[in-house]
């Protein structure tokens, strides 16, 4: 793995699948993994310090963030949560493509930072489809439905901020749609400034021989 | 085909085998075709209308280029040679993707009028390896072969000005990082408007009930 991994944000209306699309995409190719994030909160049963989540405390993440540590937070119900800039950037030297599972804010944060990074918005066919699969999982109260329902309704009005537009009908072809997006932007000419100046400089050496 | 094609600009160096390289992406993939150009120069042995070229007469080629007819077009050695407007676009519009062998002029003047174009420069790997292919070719004298080497130097300067830029090493390879690039750029947000107005639309109904 010579070449440098692809930094690929991944964002979805709430009951699109967007978790499953990215296991496959992992489970096909892997050069794939996904972000660990740094949180405040307390580990669960089972959770693994730097497989689940890397724990720390409120002092420590805030030091963390005050010396730009973090590519992107946001906080949530009392605790933080953030993508480590240390860990994302060692994975994408050796060649790994990291995925980050957030929203709009913390993306508009990654491009800002990472211009090459690709913003892929995932979206399911159709609203109704959408509704089928949050009343599918047969967990959520009518309320909180509807609530994800007029969540996804403001969401969508900045899907068009996204880089790319995936639909999620079949799991696998739309997984294989995000790696041709992943290998096309590799070979975008913003990303091949390098090899254009090699290329360029033998010429004209040729060219004056 | 019900989605609308693509409208592929393919260059590269004298040499670089971008023929072979099309050629090997239209036998891979049927939806692929290459535009058939309009010119005045008399039809050779064997050159059929239509398929080879659409020969027409000096004043037919200027009249058309001055009812906009053509989407770019050339002189070359006393004679016109342009890209046809409408044969292009009713292709594009039976789901074709059609491909253009243009250089730089032409193809930033296809860039003006079709935004969603996809401007791809195919390089060879190396200098030398250009070399080699074009002594290889033994047909050639040195003089030609130096001024070839001098062109392509002059071209490499602009080679960033395209969307992408892909190597030919392995032929195949080549071929189907074209197909990626075309493919991801179906899933563009630019080129999703109609989706993500649908779906927002719908989300809105779903929202309001």
């Amino acid at each position: 793995m010579s070449e440098k991994g692809i930094l690929l944000v991944v964002s979805g209306f709430a009951g699109t699948g967007k978790g499953t699309v990215v296991k496959a995409l992992m489970e096909a190719h892997p050069a794939y993994m996904l972000s660990v994030s740094m949180t405040t909160r307390a580990p669960r049963e089972g959770e693994q310090e730097g497989v689940s989540y890397f724990f720390t405390t409120r002092e420590e993440f805030e030091k963390t963030i005050a010396e730009g540590g973090l590519i992107e937070h946001a906080s949530y119900v009392g605790n933080y949560y953030g993508t480590p800039r240390a860990f994302v950037e060692k994975q994408l030297a050796q060649g790994r493509n990291v995925i980050l599972e957030i929203e709009i804010q913390g993306a508009k944060q990654v491009k800002e930072q990472y211009p090459d990074a690709v913003l892929v918005f995932i979206t399911p066919p159709t609203a109704r489809e959408l509704e089928r699969r949050l009343r599918g999982r047969g967990t959520e109260t009518e309320d909180v439905i509807r609530k994800r329902l007029s969540r996804a309704a403001e969401e969508a009005s900045r899907m068009e901020e996204y880089d790319y537009i995936v639909v999620n009908d079949v799991v696998e072809t739309c997984a294989a749609q995000i790696h041709e997006i992943v290998q096309a932007s590799r070979r975008k000419a913003s990303a091949c400034g390098e090899l254009c100046s090699r290329i360029a400089e033998e010429l004209q050496c040729y060219a004056q021989k």
